[in-house]
């Protein structure tokens, strides 16, 4: 099913790269279908390509999603450092990275925007499973 | 000089690669040494390692002063896309990346961290003209 009314349909490319977890707030909440890092992408509602561009309640707002974000994926993860970015060089839709990274993770220091060599997938139930804790955590309203 | 005792210095790294120049609002402002895009930095004052430690007030404070800073790129060097970024793997201090993208860019479409092979400097002429034009339209406290 589509996303609600109000949101977007992500960027072909996001569609492709992630599975679609949710709304939260004033955003979508996507997985990066590359499970050998915990890596989210925030997709705010509304035509934006840059942070820049967002009225200041809604981007106060999509910090505030941020931070809720981080703290959800440095407990469950055990992340010792968020890396947090905008960029859409490639897909013009506003979106936000939000990955957690460790000293022993594959890529670590670098980041991983074209220097993640490794591959993993996630499994339905673990989709279910995370879903399910962001959905009690963050208050995430899953695809009906 | 030091930047002003309300602010740490900047991590060693961020100094050995930026020039300081001055402090916007709750943050210092940098700039990249590499000339070969308009690449600032942002160093919020306090000692945070994360965008998702600061202080709700803080954190919206630096956000502002990242979408005024945007804006003023986009117009100064005609940027098509702001590329901002928290990564801090190698440099623990909090810091913001906020880079000014073009499709003629020598790095376009990837993110720079990594891929940027060209280089570029800064003359002094350059930087005192860039400063008196921050201090213009941003209100740049400069280095006395």
């Amino acid at each position: 099913m589509p996303p609600p009314d109000e949101f977007a349909a992500p960027h072909p490319q996001l569609q492709q790269d992630s599975h679609w977890l949710g709304t939260l707030g004033n955003c979508q909440l996507l997985l990066h279908r590359n499970a050998s890092l915990p890596w989210f992408i925030l997709v705010p509602a509304g035509s934006y390509t840059g942070i820049e561009q967002l009225p200041d309640a809604d981007a106060q707002h999509v910090l505030r999603l941020v931070k809720h974000l981080s703290h959800f994926i440095s407990s469950r993860y055990h992340s010792e450092k968020m890396n947090i970015a905008s960029i859409g060089n490639l897909v013009d839709q506003l979106h936000i990275h939000v990955i957690g990274r460790r000293r022993d993770d594959c890529c670590w220091p670098l980041p991983i925007w074209g220097h993640l060599e490794h591959h993993g997938s996630y499994s339905s139930a673990e989709i279910v499973d995370l879903s399910l804790a962001l959905e009690k955590r963050l208050h995430l309203i899953r695809r009906q």
